[in-house]
């Protein structure tokens, strides 16, 4: 399931102890991004490539590999893993819900998974840690022709 | 897909012109929770069961149903609906790098989808207005034993 | 698969004798995306579904549905009707192709499939008729954050 | 997915600088026509296969390849990859429209894809770029016997 | 999985004892043509679709219906019935040597599934009567842009 | 999806120049037959497999493989392959016609797949070359006990 | 799952009080059959859908169903009731073996589940009473062409 | 599909010309069962594992393998070879008759599938050799509790 | 999903006011084991059929359908409710951990589901209680033969 | 479906004669813990991974995978080995019945499958051992926001 740069470029930031957050401060782009490009489901420009290759000491022969578009997509059509699966079960148990409320606020339409960005934050709680996700995707309403 | 007593509570709430911010102001609870009651995902207790019948003017015999603890979930392994498929599609090619990223966060363990919120928002935008998403869980560490 | 307005939709077309392309007259929106609200694929304003309700001569009550958002898509996950089939085996043999011509002239992104139009023409030609069908949908690069 | 012969194509187009757009004009043929070939997909005539890859500096091995008759179709039920995807949603949501025009039109039938061309072009325009598709494929009515 | 109309043309034609058979020589078409307007498969002409009410004794008000153009397709992914499964045994086990001679003797295409007749016919034999098919498909070959 | 042992047979046949209407002069068998052999779909005896080895100038070494009793069947659930697809869209569309008719002119019971054989001939047209194709199946009546 | 016809049968077969071992002493056909008969997987001749419907105490308007050719099959594709589970467990645990052993006795071919019975028999056992399960089906062997 | 141990059990069969038969002579355990065996279907004692072992002239080293628990289970869940299918059949159309049978006969409960034999015998018969499958599975009641 | 008897019994023992530790108490059976007959999951004798009934207060005409063997199993292949997913996820992530420690300690076979106990207690913790569910299900070795 | 890594953990404990029941003594953790560990569905600390490898007579270079944080599940939707289908034939028959004890004892919410142990204990029993398989889940309620 995983490419073998991703496997590489893996390998290479924990032996440099980096963590995304730090990759973060070095390229300006948020982690989440950084990972993306990672595990080669977003394209890097040349110059992101060649920070991200340079800070994990890698060859530059990789570099060309990040700035490509790769094709999309996890594979397996209900994840088994359970940290990805609750992402799943919110659309199972949620999304009727949302839909009904983003076509409320905003008319027919769908928030926007390209023209789109996503955060993840610790909040940190005496009762147990929160992990906070802000999702923020264009409104594209419904065009009539 | 959507239970009948679904049907009737929309109708209602059509035929009364509220919107479910309106009932979030009613109730003190949040619009896609309400919405999540309405679609028969989460349950209501019953004080919140008689404030929405009451707001919707619908006979008190269907107050006990919305307390109930539904099967719960959309059905279609994979949605159709564009604005649903969307969140399919975020956790296809972001779900890798989420994992990455809570898992460098946190260690191992997960984002509750139980003692868990989800929130939207309008952001307002000359380039076109954005849909805000926030979804806050708690991090629930894979206990050893 | 087909609800029950759209049945009656198009029961009242037939006795009306009016063609997809006589509505697009009337409305002055595209035959095809009429045939859309007709299959609640697409929602109308209340202005147009009262002409379309009108010009199939039926009761005012069926307005307030043809405004609604729809639960949408058709449901069977492979279609077998052989018209629709082409549609998607276009998509499978086609699709690694398209994704490249597409990204090599704009980079990496996407077509949107809702700011988007769709038409149908029939190009006469004395070997035999031609379906011309034409896509327009804005390109949506990725953003990066 | 990707045969190995697609990667070696791909690997000696970019080596060489030339986008499909070039490989259209040397070939006399469609750009996106010629991705179908380096995707195996389409078989090219032996013509056809030695002008592509001498255009690509590639060895004459390899002529032979490009002039079988592959395979063809993408696997994944559902693509995953939200360019391709795209194309599978419009099928969902417009293909009974679709159906109904095309009926409306031509009669019982369907639009073959096998006669059948597909072009791609870039419409500028100052709210953003567009993506037109046009495809035209021959009428088939059904037969009776 | 079987429309209702098709249930009541099945119950006139065993009322009147009538064959597929007998329909074809009442019809001028083939056996397997009827049926397959029978379980709405095939959209018959006004004409036809009134001598086969005639024939089968029953009401006017039917006419219509086989003259649309319907949704066509059995449902089941892998068909269960023992019959209708023996051809989807062939064309696991057959199809790519039909694929190779196909190609083989025509290039490359298909056999059209449109332009098409299928018949049945029983040969007696001595160890056991067999069942005789006969598909006739137009060569589509396929075009190059 | 193609056994190791199949590309090898076909490209000591290409390299030959041999078509399988060739091996079926030299084997006194048909080439849909001997198309089945080398997709490992059906096994030859020894005499059959070295008369096939030997046309192919291949080594004795693989003689004993093509006598051997396969794993049968494509694969994919659905085909993707055009050509392929067009049988099981046959089944889809007449194979509930086809239940009846069979049924009709010889009882309960099915077309054998076993006791079976199938041929493909091209049929000159103007129109058009045609592709037939014969199956011949014992039928198999239900027995009762 | 279960047709209508099917719960008729067997609710009048609880109110004679027989059993299925009954109705095989009144109509000299093995229980297991007959059972396929009331579940519509096998079709009765006219004799012995009287004999059936007689035993029954049922009207005779239903004699003639039960000589109809059914669409037969269970539905889902992996049963989930656990004794029937068990048939498909035995055919994915032992599947393989019993290829391997059938073909080393019989040659290349089939055991026919159409010319095939199958006797279900108790065997009394003081470790606890034992399933015997009988199949006896004609062999096929594969027939050259 | 096969683990490459089958792949050398089977060969080394072969080679010295043993059947399944001749092992269930030297093992004193049915050939079914050791075919069970090869195909890691089920697990061989020491002593089972090292006869079988000698028997093929095999090294020792792989004695070991023969005695562990595998993972059971053929994978494809619908089989698509005909021999394999015709029991998954079986199952399709006669699990519902059984499932009758064994309870009128035996109360709730299943036949084991574990405390399980299956045999395999070829009787003669001029009409055409049949296959003699016969299982026996001890009757597990359902505890109450 | 849920059969309408089901709807009944629950509803009746709602409007009684029973919990089914009560039904425990009264039948002397375990509270899941009432449960799995009040979802037709498990059959009951006629004793415990009618106490059930009884306690219920409804009509003794469906005392004899809790006595049938029903069809069992839910139905959804992966089930959306998160309650049912997370036992299907614990034999996604713990399956195979278990098969070695219970094939380590028993040796090859598996725990029966037939002759199985299922309890679920409450264990109060300061921590926030816990779910104790408890299976005991009796070793069935593999049997030889 | 079984990691390299996993294949020399279990082939290092057997040369070393090591039980997971003696892992269990030496780590201090739970057997099914461990081999959870080993099928790489759980992580294990820094000093944890130590002593797993140093029992094993390992490399230390492996201790670092065993803190990592693997992509957790099985793999095949409906599990095909006998043992680990028992626990989905459970999850199918009993699912619905936890799910209303659960809800009954503890409100609305699940039991967690995160903070969740799982212990197997042998129950010497004279008809027969017992497995005995013991859940604890915390209960985590649905929070409403």
């Amino acid at each position: 399931m995983i490419p073998e740069i991703t496997a590489k470029l893996l390998e290479a930031k924990k032996e440099k102890g980096l963590s995304f957050a730090d990759l973060e401060a070095i390229l300006g782009r948020d982690e989440v991004w950084i990972a993306a490009v990672f595990y080669r489901q977003a394209s890097a420009s040349l110059e992101e490539a060649t920070k991200i290759v340079a800070a994990l000491g890698l060859g530059t022969e990789i570099v060309a590999s990040l700035t490509e578009y790769p094709v999309k997509g996890l594979g397996p059509v209900v994840p088994t893993d359970p940290l990805i699966y609750r992402f799943y079960e919110i659309m199972q148990v949620y999304g009727m819900p949302l839909k009904s409320v983003i076509h409320e606020k905003f008319g027919d339409g769908i928030m926007s998974a390209i023209d789109f960005t996503l955060d993840v934050d610790k909040e940190e709680d005496p009762k147990g840690d929160r992990v906070k996700i802000t999702m923020s995707g264009k409104f594209l309403p419904y065009k009539k022709w």
